[in-house]
């Protein structure tokens, strides 16, 4: 008995001692982990894990600051063409909107990423107008940028003054405000056609006395010379048919050209070379897709330009979203874990594959074309590489109203005389979500197919 | 000693029951509770919170975009006149900025509501052009900016269109393009002096044909019936006297008035009338503190207007930082939480103290005056308040060069030029870090013992 009892209490001492010790591990676990030290910051991280994980059925998502959130209940926005509480109904006869610039396919990528991308803003942060010293712009997110320049190679950022603006939308018309300083006459702002609308819009907008818009620079390819200053929008690759362009129009000594490569990254065309212009223009919009954060920059050899640009942007808005250069500093570090290819490899798989579906689509077509893009060698990715346009630039080949085309058969792009082109042009989205381009693609097959069956009758 | 084993036995039972019990309940800890499911925000929230927990000595903080905070070392960013590596040391021969008009104190509140008010920032955030389906704006921010209206009783926003900005600047810009349209002659704009300066600044900027700067309202008082279309600028409480300007100086069926409500709060002013004007502007930066943030609204009655101002700044910066509307919308959320009385209050009674503690070392002074602002009764706090306004605007009696003089005792403010008035005076901001208006205060209290020394010799 006495025996027995020594037995039990040795088994029961050999049990409390294994509880105990596990007492001591699950006291670690709870209080004494690093990890389980969060105090102010959990709030926010449980609400923003909540929102993320709603289900919207893969075609959708939800924000939080969705329509509902105020009461706590933030709601899917479903992706175009769907609907329902939870995104799960196609809505067959909806226009499909191919006409938006923004780059949603990279919101799967940085689904991807979630835990590196995430960012907590304190309510304290960088509550000044200044962001870093007297400075209304992050000496991080500079140096950040010129390191992604020089990793990639597609522009010279040595040497160079930054200066960040609201989208590089805000720097289109501070760079023709600055170069347009001190003329005698009017300076002409141009761009070869089909070009950017926001080129003409921007410039018209302020009816400024030192600037007027002049239309397409082909019209004044040889009398440049005697009319004064000319001011030229080059995009490269342009906006919308993705060719590159590497050099203005016009040429001459009173001629100066702005260059907007808001699209000369891997994921949409080959870098075939490192370009070093005057003004050179970027945005986060065409490079991670954050179109929203309306964060863009510019590289500027000429300090009195660089001075005057810098003026403007003050002047007009008096510095730039701190929250968006903080988040802007995040993504750009997630890019350059790897040099960056990851996220440009991702885009340029995307979006190749995308160009390939469409173009072997069209290809059967007669009455539809495609702007012409060849393979190119890339000296980022070391290799010839396929075109990845941002954009097709459709044209209708038979119907004068290209537009009217498309939307009749559920499709909205963008019209070619917003580009300064004729009718018979439209713009499509190619780098919206993959539900948007399943079903332009469907829709365009459909269109193709309708040709078919009228040859055979 | 088998009764003896017993009890052993018992005992051992009971403590095995009781740390198992423990066991179960670290494990819910550990594992079971909601708030340690947290997955890809936890590095964001480490992160923060590591740089939050940075000791700088009180005299400074450090942000997550820090310089050196790339590589993986934010460092302490001191307030003016403070330094070291943790800001510990008081740099006493350093000129105090007095000029800013960045609402500092309001981070002692905010990191008082740390919890409350932070906000995650997932990678695929909102990454459109477009905010809400096609809208550039928030709904729910435009939701919570009209209930903070209602309950602090400052501003009518029922039946109003309300329109962002890149910060209020870019609104006042964007109200004068839109009072301007289809004028047969430059309307002119003016501001009865002392005005804030970006007025003036920013209708120069672009030298339009629709618009030109005629200065001081007050000379044109009579003559402005017949000179064609005036454009009013009326800041109330003004920037820089504090002063409520209920009426513009110019009246009449070609005189517009765009309302500057920046300041119109009641940590600022007594609120003794809700306002209902055309066009009034507002700002986050006034209003939390959050300048760094570039947003603003205004209140616009005419519906044609309203689209007037919104394709102006469409056309401009093609929308407003979504990271920024995110956390204007938790911010805002956090401030009406009781009606809004707690910022109200921490604003009002810091302003308040400071106004009074200035005021009593400057009514010993004949060399230098101050603005006169009466108690007057306050609608929203239901009582008669203090005055507590965000600027000092110092006269200096006796010297021409009131600039000069203040820079000699170590302050920087802003001089009365840039106000349109005489350089006998000078804005010294109230509204920064209580460092900062110790400092002011010290060096103000010093001028003010010279007379003293001075009169007594």
């Amino acid at each position: 008995m006495a025996a027995g009892s020594g037995m039990i209490i040795k088994c029961l001492l050999l049990f409390l001692s294994f509880s105990f010790s596990l007492n001591l591990f699950f006291l670690y676990l709870s209080f004494g982990r690093p990890s389980d030290r969060l105090t102010w910051t959990r709030t926010a991280a449980l609400e923003a894990e909540a929102v993320a994980s709603l289900s919207c059925s893969g075609h959708g998502r939800a924000f939080l600051d969705g329509i509902g959130s105020s009461q706590g209940k933030p709601t899917c926005e479903c992706y175009a063409c769907y609907g329902g509480s939870d995104c799960s109904q196609l809505l067959p006869d909806c226009l499909l909107d191919a006409d938006s610039g923004s780059l949603l396919l990279f919101e799967t990528y940085w689904k991807q990423k979630a835990e590196s991308s995430a960012v907590v803003v304190s309510g304290w942060h960088r509550m000044s107008y200044e962001m870093t010293g007297t400075s209304l712009m992050s000496v991080e997110l500079e140096r950040v940028i010129r390191q992604l320049h020089s990793t990639v190679g597609n522009a010279n950022a040595k040497r160079k003054f930054i200066l960040f603006g609201d989208g590089s939308s805000q720097l289109l018309n501070a760079a023709v405000h600055a170069l347009s300083h001190n003329s005698s006459s009017p300076a002409s702002v141009v761009a070869a056609v089909p070009y950017y609308a926001l080129f003409k819009d921007q410039t018209l907008l302020f009816k400024s006395e030192n600037y007027e818009w002049k239309g397409d620079a082909s019209h004044w390819n040889n009398v440049s010379g005697s009319s004064g200053k000319f001011i030229e929008f080059v995009t490269s690759p342009n906006n919308p048919d993705g060719n590159l362009r590497r050099r203005p129009l016009l040429q001459g000594p009173s001629t100066k050209a702005i260059y907007d490569y808001a699209y000369y990254w891997p994921h949409f065309t080959a870098i075939p070379t490192m370009v070093d212009d005057d003004i050179m223009l970027f945005s986060m919009s065409k490079l991670t897709g954050h179109a929203g954060s309306r964060l863009g920059w510019a590289l500027i050899k000429d300090e009195e330009v660089y001075h005057r640009m810098a003026s403007y942007t003050e002047t007009n808005t008096l510095g730039f979203s701190h929250e968006s250069q903080l988040r802007a500093l995040k993504l750009l570090k997630v890019v350059l874990q790897g040099g960056g290819r990851d996220m440009f490899q991702f885009g340029y798989t995307t979006l190749s594959d995308r160009w390939r579906k469409l173009s072997t689509s069209l290809s059967l077509s007669t009455r539809f074309s495609l702007q012409k893009i060849s393979a190119q060698y890339c000296n980022y990715l070391q290799r010839i590489r396929e075109p990845s346009p941002a954009y097709a630039w459709l044209k209708c080949e038979m119907d004068a109203d290209c537009e009217r085309v498309l939307r009749a058969a559920g499709i909205m792009g963008r019209p070619g005389k917003e580009f300064g082109a004729s009718s018979r042009y439209i713009r499509l989205s190619l780098i919206k979500t993959q539900d948007d381009f399943d079903l332009l693609l469907q829709r365009i097959n459909a269109l193709v197919d309708q040709e078919g069956v009228k040859s055979i009758f």
